[in-house]
This record gives structure tokens, sequence and C-alpha cells, in this order.
């Protein structure tokens, strides 16, 4: 179309609009800042109603039609914006917060944000919800905001959908979604909820890992013995279960399960490639924990290990006597909870069902497992060479003048699973946060830096988006 | 001597004393059992001083020098009745007794004794301490109250040492036997803190098995990290721990630990053949609390794996996240109280240095192990050719119509070893308890019949140890 090729003048005038009202961009994240929308807290949930209520007002501010939703816990937020060209969007953010204790570790009022100039010289925006999410949502909202006072419209068509129990469990969002699916599905998926690979290279995740969670109990006698009278002639549950979890490993650190990594292929030469540019420091990423030698699969690369390869993790184990002193105790049960992390097609179905074949197998007699599911979602890959993600990648690199990577991630962000599987959506998780954020923790923050150029970044994403 | 040769009718008139005054024995012994001597418990302090002086009184009555003496904790009564001929013995036994909680399960007032018929016809004593231990106590003090009023003496001189600690760790034991050593020590110690095999047939336990007890905490990362990140990648404390305990033993159910057999000789061919007598039924012994299969050794009698092996038992394992639900954490530590039970000449030191020579050797890279000791001490075997032990022996025999038993026993009763140390005394134990008499549980019993025929059974040995 014609008039797409003035659009990058149109572009340099939002940027410039963007630059020029940083200050009032920040005025506005600090009154949603100053909202206690803390969700586990029952006490607070006037608090995120009131947080629901501001983003519906400032949205619609802006042209939105934006809705306050109500649900069984904390409201949602809708807000649709027709009109515009290209693929339609839809933005996901949170704008609840998580707990600020210990508050005495915070060195301020968590609810009254401030500006700071780090050592460094690095001016950070200092709250909580600064980073995770308020100010990653903000960002994206202001380039909504510069292209509506520029242009009369967006780039897009395009959706928000803000939820209130991210920090809670969030388990209202799938029959959300599902109840809601044909009004917020779109195009493509927009997550902001996510790291930089650090404070200069912006990042897309395009893996996220699954998960497979299960419990296992081994029981053998009814009752708890004294090992004083019954040791060696009665069946000892701990010792059931150290075989059973030491046999889930062998010699080369890979997972013993039958049939585990099926569905497993070597990584994709053009994904190594990206991640060879990152100049990932595994001595750096282990040594930050006090560790040195990484752990896993004999031959493979730390950044493999955790973001392309499947692991198997003994979250929990516990049986018999674990207070002070001693107590010579045969216990009857002994538990442990093991999680399996999934990448490409491995089946978390399959993966349970060989878990519970080895515990089966090793069951000597006089004992019985059972079993407790807690989880299960296969792995997530977006498809890199959908133009979709060309297109923002493209757009992150033009913004910070370094080439923006495809990484991978080793959590889950479960909503990023909801959308796919409720609504069929592939989703860009591009957000500006970095590690060193204590989100969740203390004395949380968010950079300046990642606010300004967040927002200029979203806003160079709409505009390629709608080419 | 020639007086000797009469004793039997001596002894037969003392019988018949014990037959005749049964009821007053009983009263005497209900009185006792109302005293709260719950020694765990501080506001039951008085109670157990209380107690102590109702023995001091009570053998004073009968011609002992009994005194009470103060220790740091709940005092101790001391009595001694010289005179007599033969060696010289020193009885054990302890007067407080365990708390009653949950005393909604008891069916009576724990401190109000009664007798009851049991539905087989059985007369049993009700009370909290009536087995455990104030019915052993008086059984033994009323043998020595029936000596006194028959004959004006005891056959043997004694000393009488009741504990008011036993069942509250006892700290304050061992530095009292030392202290008063040279008063206590007698040529042999007798304790009557024990069950007989079976209601019909009377036991002496010759073999103690040791115990040395050790805690192991597997330390990695400097903090709990999130699976999802570190997964693989960082050592986990769980894995290392399950692969050390599961290592523990071979498929043979033989302890791995280098050298851990030295000093286990095969069982001498008498006490195979005491022990094959007994009619143990392994399967009866498992059934009764719900297994079936003995899961020690392969090729060992369970009544040789509960006696006279050595055991490992992991009696406490734990690391990670316990509580409800799931956590995908990888913890800092995990730890583990492992206990050894040791036989004949194995060194407890060296079994306790084996341990961590086990461990260390299967420490990856970036664990460490931190080790706590929790008790050692070598087993104890009882001299059964000495002429003590069978004199006891042929005393049981004659009371009981059956032949008495030499048996092993899995458990360590802490004061025999005491005994051994401090004193360099052997020790027979002797009692008569029952398996079902539900020590430091709700609706403790004795039977009256291991009261009458116990003090029978002390009116024999006493006297047969004179001779």
């Amino acid at each position: 179309m014609q008039e797409g090729r003035n659009d990058v003048s149109t572009l340099d005038e939002v940027l410039a609009r963007l630059d020029a009202n940083l200050e009032p961009a920040l005025e506005r994240l600090f009154s949603l800042l100053r909202i206690k929308s803390i969700s586990t807290d029952p006490a607070y949930a006037a608090d995120c109603r009131a947080c629901a209520e501001w983003h519906a007002r400032d949205l619609a501010s802006i042209g939105f039609e934006a809705t306050v939703r109500d649900t069984p816990g904390h409201p949602m937020v809708v807000a649709h914006r027709r009109g515009g060209q290209g693929s339609s969007a839809l933005f996901y953010g949170h704008y609840d917060v998580q707990p600020v204790d210990p508050i005495e570790l915070w060195d301020h009022d968590p609810f009254d944000p401030q500006i700071a100039v780090q050592p460094d010289g690095t001016r950070i925006i200092k709250a909580r919800g600064a980073s995770d999410d308020k100010g990653q949502i903000m960002a994206f909202v202001e380039a909504c905001r510069a292209w509506q006072a520029v242009t009369g419209s967006l780039p897009i068509p395009l959706t928000l959908l803000l939820e209130g129990e991210e920090e809670s469990g969030g388990v209202n969002l799938p029959p959300f979604l599902a109840q809601h699916a044909a009004e917020l599905k779109a195009d493509i998926g927009l997550i902001c909820d996510t790291n930089m690979w650090d404070a200069r290279t912006p990042a897309i995740q395009t893996m996220l890992r699954g998960l497979c969670g299960e419990e296992v109990f081994i029981h053998a006698a009814d009752r708890d013995l004294h090992s004083g009278f019954y040791g060696a002639a009665a069946a000892n549950p701990n010792r059931v279960l150290a075989r059973i979890l030491a046999e889930l490993h062998d010699a080369d650190g890979r997972v013993t399960l039958r049939g585990f990594y099926d569905g497993v292929p070597e990584l994709p030469e053009a994904l190594r490639r990206d991640w060879d540019t990152l100049g990932f420091d595994p001595k750096r990423f282990l040594g930050e924990v006090g560790l040195s030698v990484p752990a896993g699969e004999r031959g493979r690369s730390v950044l493999e290990m955790v973001w392309s390869r499947p692991t198997a993790e003994i979250n929990g184990m516990g049986g018999g006597y674990q207070g002070e002193g001693f107590k010579t105790v045969i216990p009857a049960v002994a538990s442990a909870k093991v999680s399996f992390r999934l990448v490409f097609d491995q089946d978390p179905h399959k993966v349970r069902a060989a878990f519970r074949e080895h515990v089966l197998a090793r069951l000597p007699a006089d004992c019985r497992a059972e079993f407790g599911e807690h989880g299960s979602g296969g792995a997530i890959r977006f498809p890199v060479d959908d133009p979709a993600f060309g297109k923002a990648r493209q757009a992150l690199t033009e913004e910070w003048g370094k080439p923006a990577v495809f990484i991978g991630g080793g959590g889950s962000i479960p909503v990023t699973a909801e959308l796919k599987k409720a609504l069929g959506m592939d989703v860009i998780l591009a957000g500006f946060a970095l590690e060193d954020d204590r989100i969740h923790s203390p004395n949380e923050k968010y950079n300046v830096t990642s606010f300004h150029k967040g927002m200029r970044s979203w806003a160079r994403i709409l505009d390629a988006l709608s080419r």
C-alpha cells in the first residue's frame, strides 16, 4: 500500500513524541505503582480492583473500548482498539504484584515509587511492581498512546488483556480465555513479562520447556517401626526410595526412563548459531550461586542443559525422622516430588507413565507405591521463521543497535501455554526487564532505560507488524 | 558350705510366703503406681521425688540402708543390704514412667491402677508404669521382702539403684555411676527392664547390638535454586544424597562400607541351637506390622538379622520442598540420619569413618558434606558360660517349668552399656514383661502372672547366686 511508504517518518514522529514525553509517562507509571495491588492477600482486594479500574480509565483515554470483567477472583481488564492494518495482536500483562515481605529489607516504602541513581550511573525506578509487571505494561501502553497522539489510531488492531492474579496462581485465567476465546483471539500474541538477554541485548524467547510433575509415596509397614527391633528384617521405604531416585540418571547424567529422549532432536543449527553469539558465560552463570561445574548430561553445554535438553530433578524428598537429634525409626512411608522439564515433542503423559514404570520395577516385596500428579504440559516452540517473529526481531535490533536474539528459557510462563492452548496463538515474548531487577524481592527496580527504550521498542514492533 | 544343703527348704518357705502374700504385694505396687512419676514433664518433678522417697522408705522397712541422692535432674535411690554369702549383685530399675498422652485413648485413669480380666482369662494390672518398670522393680523387691521375712537377711549382698530419668534421656546416670563407682560395683548386675520370650518362656538377654548414629548434610549451591532455570546444570543435593544412600547396600542386602563386616563372626553354634528352640515365627513377626518378606541380607534368618547381624538403616532423609503441592526447587542442602546396629567386635569408630569415606567418595564437584555424630557404642555380649548366667538360667527354668533361653536383642538398653563401661560389670537381663504390655502406649498392663512368678523367679535367682 502506498501510505506504507511514508510510515518511516510517522514512526520517527512517534519515537520523538515518546522521547519528549518521558516525564509524564513516568508520572503515569508512578501513580499506577502507588496502588497496592497485592493479589495473594485478601486485604488488598479493593486495591486490586482499583488498579484494574485505573487501567481501564487510562486505556479508554487513548481510544480503547476498555472494560473491567469480574471473575471469581480479581477482575480482568479487556480493552479493544479496532482499526489499523495488518495482523491483529493480543497483548497480555498482569497488574497484580508480589507481597512486600520482608518489609524491613526494603530501603524505602515499596508503594512510594522513586527515581534513584545507582553507583554506576544507571537511573532506576524503585517500587514493588516496577519491573514485574507494571513498568513493562506501561512501556507498551505508552507506545500506543504516542501512536494515538501522532496518528489518531494504532498501526494494527489490538486487544489488551490484563490479569490480576498472575502472582497468586492464576486459576481464573484458563476458564476466562476459554469463555472469551472468540473475543480475544488474534493473529499473534504479545507478552511483555520477560527479560532482555542483558542490558544491551534485546531478546525474544521462542522456546519454553514443558513440565511433568510427579509425587511418589513408598509405603511398607503399616506403622513406623523401631530400627533396633526391625532393622534389616523390615523393608525401609527410605532405602527403597533412595534407590529409585538414584537410578533416575545414569553415570553420564542422562535420564534412564524408557523412551525419555523420544521426540528430542539435536538443537536446530540456526538456533545453535544464534545462541553461540550470546557470549553466555557458564562459569559466571554457575559462579553466581556458588557452583562451578555443570552437573547435567556429559558433553552438553550449560545453555543446552537449561534451554533445550530435558531434565529430571528431585525437588523434594523426605521420610522418617528429620527433626533435631536422632530417632531410630523405620518409617512407614517415604515420598519424593520429581519434576521433568520437557523439550520439543516429548509427551508429558508418556514421561509420567515411564516414571511410574521405573518406580514399580524397583519396588521390593512388601512395598507399594502411590502416585500424585502435579501438572503436565508439553514444551512450546514458536515458529521463528514466521514473518511476525522476523519483524519483531528486526524492530528490536533497530532500536537497540545490536542484533536481537532468539533465546530459550528454562522455566515456563504459564500464560504462554494457555494462549497457545485456548486460542491457538503463537506468542512473541519480548520484555525489557533485567536479571538484576529483584522481582519478587525487596527493593525491586526497573531501569529507566528499560522503560524508555521499551516504549520505543513497542512503537517499532507495532509499526513492523502493520507492514 | 554345710548350711547350703538345707537352703532348698528355706527357698520353699520363701516361695510359699510370696504365694501367701500376693494381695499385700499388689497393694504395695498399686500405691507406687498411683504416684505420677512422669520424668519428661517438669510439672511432675515433685511426684518423681515423692516416688524416690516412697522406694527409699519401703526398702528401709526391709532392712536396706536406703538413701535418695540428688542429681541435676530427678534423684536416684541407692539402697544397700550387706551380709549374705556368695557374689554381690547390683540391681537396676527405674521408677519414672512415660507420659500418658494421648490420654483419650486410655480406658481408665492411668494413675488409678486396676486389676482386670482379659477375654482369655488372663488377669492383668492396668496402669501407667505397671510393666515399665514399677511392676518389674517390685517383683524384685518383693522377693527380697520375703527372704528378709523368712530368714532375717538376704541370700547375697545386694545394692539397688533406682533411676528417675530412664524415660527422659538418662543423662545423669553415667556421671552418677562414675562418681559412685566404688560404692555401686558388684560381682554381677541384675536388670529387670526386659521381656520374656513369650508368656510361658523365660529368657535372659545376653547380646545387645551396638549403635553408630550419623547425620550427613550434602551442600551444593549457596541458595535454593529454581529447577526451571538451573535444572541439570546445577548439582542437586537430593540426587547426590539418593545415590549415597542407595549404594549403602549391595544387591544381596549386605552393607557396602569398607571393612563393615570386620569383627562379625558367624553366630556361635551354642547360641544358634538355643535360638532354634525358640520356635520364632518370622511370618508372624513381620505380619504383625503388615509385612511378609525379610528385607535384609540374603540367606540369613530374620532372628539373625535382628539379633546378631549388623545393619544400616536410613532413619530419616529430607531435602527440598516437602509441603503440600509442588515447588520446583533445587535445594541448597539435603540431609539424612543413618544408624548402624553393631554386633560382636565391630568398632563403631571404624564404621563411622567408613561411612564418611563412602560419602566423600561419591561427592561430585561443587558438593560438600558435613557430618554430625549421634551416639556410638559397641555391641555387648555377656559370657553365657559364666557360672552366674548358668545359675540364673537354671533358676528361671525351675520356676517356669520350661527351659529358659539365652536370647539376643535388636535394640540397646543404654544402662547395660553404662554398667559395663563405668563399673566393668556383666549384667543378667531378666525381666517378665511381655510383648503385648503396651509400654509407652495407652492402656499399659502387666500380667499378674508376670508379677507373681517374677517375684518367685527373683527369689530363686537370689538363692542360686548365693551357692
